[in-house]
């Protein structure tokens, strides 16, 4: 199949599949998600996904009505049936169907499952970044499917024809709208620390593995926005992407000053991606 | 019919509609909605609900597809399908259906509707209220689909048998999950300025309305957790409960020091709403 849509045990092209209309999720957003990509039919860190996944569930007494073991199952068994060798893997659930009414209904969440064609960006194509106020919840370490503010920040990347927006709290860096940010700077890796202004990026924690493995310091404290635009190398990690470096921010050139340090880190990054998937 | 769920012109009963999986709501809760009562087939307010509705879409840039009047006739045609005298008559616009993507599709917005039953609450019996810290987006004037804090919030006071929560930004008391909260004190009435904090509630502009015509002053400035707590009255409303009246508060007993005032504005709002919808 060209791609595969799940829902609560059918499954179908996406643009064939239906959901009933008193889903939850199109009241509230009521659910919560997770997403990583697969080569070769092999689910990229599906592990680390489906903790997170369990624990964003957790987090808003999504009680799921499966173990990790059995969802895991049924990505793979939906993964196989997509033709193409990289393909994207998003699952979530919402929170299951009743009337419209805010408090919790007395039924059982809902299995969503999507697998789509991928392509992966060029890693030694640098992105152009914009910046944007983040007005976000103070939930933000939730994968939740209330996405409104990251779709606007998105939506203003593409306008001003940028890969990603960065947010900031005030002055506080914080991530951008799907993916977090870190900076190299004197050949210190520093990043936002996992609370609940971000999300605890998957990728985010294999770049810090990386560095650790490149005795490359850490350093996961606040930091503001001068030291974004003045850092050595702007990083922007992400399921899908891994490790993309910036050269321009709010169309003013950044970055650069540490290209031996960003290929070393991509280097390890791909590599753990090869081992684990094949190439 | 006993209700009625409309999607992009198809109508039917509500549990036996489907949506496409690619409708943005499902990954972004990427929309806006309304939402008032109706009687007699008459749907109360309907003008202000479908500018205010209008408003929320322009503000996240979804261009609709429709006009007021289309929408109005569309609703009315949705209301009129359905028997019962009250009904809760409810409508929502998502951004589209496209294969996800966080920025913006070239799509047409998708138009919902449901009309369902619903019971007025007993506006004599006064109601208990429990509070929690409000961790919202700064977008809260916006009526959209991202309403998992308000979930959770209709939650607590689910578990603690309140009618609602009541949020305070800090100290700073906001509005509630579902409805907006305003104080009488000294014979003022007290309630959140319309900002970014609250949803600008057509049913707390009607109570403002109704405090001029009794010549009650208003004061449209912040007031903190400690005044709710000393409020000669705490006043709840919203577009399907007019203006309800707490008795307690986190367990403890509030208001009840100003029933003539109560009394005085229900009637008022009463009779607007039978002047409006008949008896």
């Amino acid at each position: 199949m060209e791609n595969v849509g799940y829902y609560n045990g059918k499954f179908g092209a996406i643009e064939e599949m239906t959901v009933p209309m008193n889903d939850r999720v199109h009241f509230f957003g009521d659910g919560v998600y997770d997403a990583t990509c697969s080569r070769n039919h092999v689910i990229y860190l599906i592990d680390e996904h489906i903790d997170r996944f369990f624990n964003s569930a957790g987090l808003l007494k999504i009680q799921l009505p499966f173990s990790k073991a059995e969802l895991k199952k049924i990505l793979q068994e939906m993964v196989d049936k997509a033709d193409a060798k990289d393909l994207f893997v998003y699952w979530q659930v919402t929170r299951g169907t009743a009337p419209r009414n805010h408090a919790f209904p007395n039924v059982k969440p809902n299995l969503w499952i999507t697998v789509t064609p991928m392509e992966f960006h060029d890693l030694k194509k640098r992105v152009a970044l914009t910046t944007m106020e983040d007005t976000r919840y103070l939930h933000c370490n939730i994968k939740t499917l209330n996405l409104l503010p990251s779709v606007m920040a998105a939506q203003k990347a593409a306008e001003e024809n940028c890969f990603e927006t960065v947010f900031h709290r005030g002055d506080i860096v914080t991530e951008c709208a799907h993916s977090n940010v870190s900076i190299l700077k004197n050949g210190v890796l520093k990043t936002h620390p996992n609370d609940h202004y971000i999300l605890p990026g998957v990728a985010k924690n294999h770049l810090i593995m990386a560095c650790k493995k490149l005795q490359i310091p850490v350093d996961e404290t606040l930091y503001p926005m001068e030291e974004l635009r003045t850092a050595d190398e702007i990083i922007v990690t992400s399921s899908s992407n891994f490790c993309l470096v910036a050269d321009t921010l709010e169309g003013k050139p950044v970055g650069g000053k540490a290209p031996e340090l960003i290929t070393a880190l991509q280097e390890v990054l791909m590599k753990e991606f090869s081992d684990y998937c094949g190439e």
